[in-house]
C-alpha cells in the first residue's frame, strides 16, 4: 500500500463473520491492533517490553471506513503506520487491503500511560527514535 | 444524556475487558449495536423485521471516543439518535455514560442495502417517518 | 430449568452470530460467564470484591453441549448452580433455554486462586457458606 | 505433539485477554476453530468449497481443558486430529502447546449439515476418504 513502510497479514475467521455473511466491524479494530503489535514487535522486543518498562498505550479514538465486506477466510493485508507521535500521545494509520483492492481504512489516537496509574506519560525517547527512523526509511 | 431520546443499559462483561484490566476498544462497537438493535426494537419488530422484508443495515463507518476507561461490571448507559438519514444512508450518534459521567462518545454511518446483493437500495419511508417521529418527541 | 434456583436473561447479539446465520460455539462460554457473575452478584458484592479481597476464580475446563441452535435477538435464560464445592475448586453446571425449549447445556471447572500468583488457594468459607444455603433454599 | 500429524500456530492477540492478565477462556475454542479451517485446508479448496457444495459443519458440542495460564503474544501451537467420521458426525481432537509445555486439550464435536435446511446430512465420501489418508500417512 503507498505510503506505508509496514503491513502485515490476517485471514478472516470464522468467528469474526456474523449473520450478514460478511466480517463483524468490530473485528477491523482488533485487526488494527493486531497490525500495532506486529508494528512494535521489530524494535526491542515489542509491546511486551513497553509492558515491563511499566507502560500502557491507551486507545483514545478509533476510526474506520468499511469501503468493501470482506467474507470469511480472505486474507487481508493490514499496512500501518505512525503519523504522529507528540509527548504523551501518537496516531496509527491503516490501510486494509485484499489482494489490490483497498477494503477499509482509518487510524486510532493513543496515549502512552503509566502502567499503575493509567496517567499520561511521556513516550519513550529511545522508542520514538526507532519508529521514526523506520518511518523514514520507509 | 442531552439531546438524546433514546438509551439503554449494558454491563461490561469480563470477556470484553483485556489485560489492560479495562474493556478493550473493539467492545465499544459492540455496545453501539446492541444500542442499534434496541434503538430500533421499538418500530414494528425492529431489525428482524428488517431483516425479514428483505434489508440489511452495513456498517460504513465508525468512530469512538474513549474518553475514560470502563471497568468489569462497570454499569453504562448508552444513548443512541439517528442523525441523518438520506436515500440509503443513515447515521447514528452514541454517548456513553457512568453514572453522570460521560466515557465514551462517537458515531456510526450506514447503508441501507438489499440482503442478496448487499447493493444500497432505499430506506423504507414507514421506518424513516417513525424514526423522524420518535427523534421529534424526543 | 428444573433443578436450577437461579437463571438470568441474554438476547444474543449480532456481535455473536456468525455466517452460518447462528450463535457462534464461543458465545456460550461468554454466556456461561455473564451467569456466573450474576450468580455471584447476589452475595456480598459479588465478583468485585471476591477480586477486591485478592482471589481469582479461573476456568479450568468447559463442556458444552449445543443442542439447538439460536439466533440473532433469541431471548434467552440461562440457568446456572453451583454442583460441586471442595478445597480450592469448584463446579457450575448450565442450562440454556428459549421458551420451553432446552437449546444448550453444559458445565465449567474452577480454581479460586491468589490474584497476584494465580497459585490455587481455599474458597472463602463465608461465600461457601452463603451459595451452599443459597443452593438449599432453591 | 504425539499422536497429531498436523499443527498450525496461532498468537495470542490482546484483544483475546481479559483482566485477569491471561487469554480469556472462549479464546480457546475460536483457536480450535481457526486450526479446524488450517486443517480443512488441505483438501481441495477447504471450508469454503464445502460451503460452496452446500453445506455448513455445526458445533455440537465443545470440551476445553485449560492446564496452564496462556499470556498476550505467547506463541501456541494448536495441533489437531480428526478422530472419529461417521454418518454425519465427527470430532476434532486438539491439543495446545507453548513450546514444549502443554497449555490445553480437549475435542469438538460436529455436526455435517445442509447449509439451507441445518439438518444431518451424511460427510461427503471424498472429504473422508482424503482425511482417513491424511490421519492414517499421519
Amino acid at each position: 500500500m503507498e505510503g506505508f513502510s509496514f503491513s502485515t497479514e490476517i485471514t478472516v475467521r470464522f468467528a469474526e463473520t456474523d449473520a450478514q455473511g460478511i466480517a463483524h466491524n468490530a473485528s477491523y479494530l482488533v485487526w488494527y491492533e493486531v497490525a500495532r503489535i506486529a508494528y512494535l514487535a521489530r524494535f526491542r522486543g515489542g509491546y511486551r517490553t513497553i509492558q515491563e518498562d511499566g507502560y500502557e498505550a491507551l486507545t483514545i479514538e478509533s476510526h474506520v471506513r468499511y469501503l468493501k465486506p470482506v467474507f470469511f477466510d480472505d486474507r487481508v493485508t493490514v499496512s500501518a503506520r505512525v503519523a504522529d507521535l507528540r509527548g504523551a500521545r501518537f496516531r496509527f494509520e491503516y490501510a486494509l487491503a485484499r489482494g489490490d483492492e483497498l477494503v477499509a481504512d482509518g487510524w486510532t489516537q493513543h496515549a502512552f500511560v503509566d502502567r499503575e496509574t493509567l496517567r499520561p506519560t511521556r513516550f519513550p525517547a529511545w522508542l520514538a527514535g526507532e519508529i521514526a527512523a523506520a518511518e523514514e526509511a520507509g
